[in-house]
């Protein structure tokens, strides 16, 4: 694998505290912890597979802030290439507020952006596609603009051999309206079960079985406690156990993990039951512990890399 | 009044958020905005002295982290002196998370402090106390440090002409076990209303009367939408009746903005029901705008000003 893999959307900055119990309105609590992370769902898959030995890059905008140093130290830290990014002047870094239960390891989220721009398709045309061999987006704002990136990619796979093409897949996770017309361009698309829920339904394997059916592509989503299921067109649905840590700590960027240790494992050749089931074992490693460092010397990590390396001896 | 004001305490950062709503467990939600702002008891109020035209200094501990600059071009850009701050190595600054609801102006704050040392005793000792004719402290975990540097105010004042002596005035604000045998070495004593309905008070005025007697000493407390009480010993109660902001927005701070402007009042030789009056008139004004910089240019500072001017005037 010498190509790259690119994540394409959001870099935040998360302030995380950790509270004994989630907080009354209009109290004074002390929390037991509060950390500044780099947040935002490609930035944290993208963490996740230079975790997992990938060559990774993310492309997003950055704003020219007072968050723009930690930012860009933190993705040097973790080995994510960054060469492509946009700094954007005159705006302010999003920043999302997580507060923690320790409890129950339940994550409120509360997301602000003021006035950061989305990524255009004008700045994606700047980017050289010869060098990536798996592009993942995020589901964002921009839809229009992500369309013409997609349609840009398909062109270009068009014009180069088989084995240099790039798979593309697409992340749906917040409750918004995506124009669902992108899913059948991608090769990949993942939901979040809050997503599936939020339009009726209430298990994953109907939510994969109707959504691939519909767009006639290759369908995953992760539900939590459940696990994960996935389907292919003209295929039976596949699933995986959830793999629960002993105490739940931060369930912040689960889903990112998720996604992630599934790329990886489908772009080294592993099926999708093996991908759901690495990508299950590694958001459930990620729940037990506080943000994403920790992950980097988990038993889950590898756990993943072996599985890879199995198969590949295996052939 | 060519000599300095000095607030002795804490600062911190503050991530203030305003949400629609104050967020259910669990649940991921758009703020209408997040901002970073200095916080902290005796950094805020400092803020305010200086706002009111006063030559005003903050001393305590700030930490050699990421958010040092932040705090110290904060502090400048409010022109409050910092020349006597103590930088801490190893240590991260304190940070509080401020949930605003805009629909009712409730603040929920959580606050971390891991590791950034209390000022010390030997810290005060650098102070030349010669500079100052007030000196306000924020009551801390430190409160023997905090008992020994108002000794050598004492001692000070002990050995200057009268018109040098430095007034001493503390507050006690957060529900924790205070040294109240400290209160009979300060001139002016507040407490907050959360600490008096913790031990037991339900109005302002049973309270000051009763902590005055106790302690012999002159105790003030505001009561939110009650307005503010105060009693000198062997004198009758005086309060002052709110002055509620048409909408609440954001009522974090107010109460240091209270105690600035009675330090201020008393420094201009205001009685104390006038200290309270300005007090509640600001820290009304300040619970109508958020965060504190707006205060700078309202209606309620230039009003507080000019009592001030008309009584120096009236002499």
């Amino acid at each position: 694998m010498s190509k790259r893999i690119l994540c394409v959307g959001l870099v935040c900055v998360d302030f995380k505290t950790v509270v004994k119990q989630y907080p009354l309105e209009d109290t004074n609590q002390r929390t037991m912890d509060t950390i500044m992370e780099r947040g935002g769902n490609a930035s944290n898959s993208a963490t996740v597979l230079s975790m997992l030995g990938c060559d990774v890059e993310y492309f997003g905008t950055v704003s020219d802030c007072q968050n723009k140093n930690f930012i860009m130290s933190d993705f040097e830290e973790y080995g994510v290439n960054i060469s492509n990014i946009v700094i954007c002047n005159n705006s302010k870094c999003p920043v999302s507020i997580v507060i923690v239960n320790s409890e129950n390891g339940s994550r409120t989220i509360l997301h602000s952006n003021r006035c950061l721009r989305e990524l255009t398709y004008e700045d994606f045309k700047m980017v050289d596609l010869s060098l990536y061999n798996w592009i993942h987006f995020e589901g964002r704002p921009n839809n229009d603009d992500i369309r013409l990136m997609i349609l840009d990619i398909k062109k270009y796979n068009l014009s180069v051999d088989c084995h240099k093409r790039i798979t593309i897949s697409l992340e749906f996770e917040k409750i918004r309206t995506y124009p669902l017309d992108i899913i059948p361009l991608v090769d990949y698309a993942f939901f979040s079960k809050d997503y599936a829920k939020h339009y009726g339904f209430n298990d994953m394997e109907t939510f994969v079985s109707q959504k691939s059916a519909e767009k006639n592509k290759t369908v995953i989503c992760a539900w939590g406690e459940c696990g994960a299921a996935a389907k292919i067109p003209d295929s039976s649905v596949v699933t995986s156990k959830a793999f629960p840590p002993k105490q739940m700590v931060d369930t912040t960027g689960a889903g990112d993990t998720f996604i992630a240790a599934c790329l990886y494992s489908l772009i080294h050749g592993l099926s999708l039951e093996e991908a759901l089931d690495s990508g299950c074992c590694l958001a459930g490693a990620k729940c037990g512990i506080m943000g994403l460092r920790g992950l980097k010397n988990s038993r889950e990590i590898t756990y993943t890399c072996k599985k890879k390396k199995d198969m590949v001896n295996s052939r």
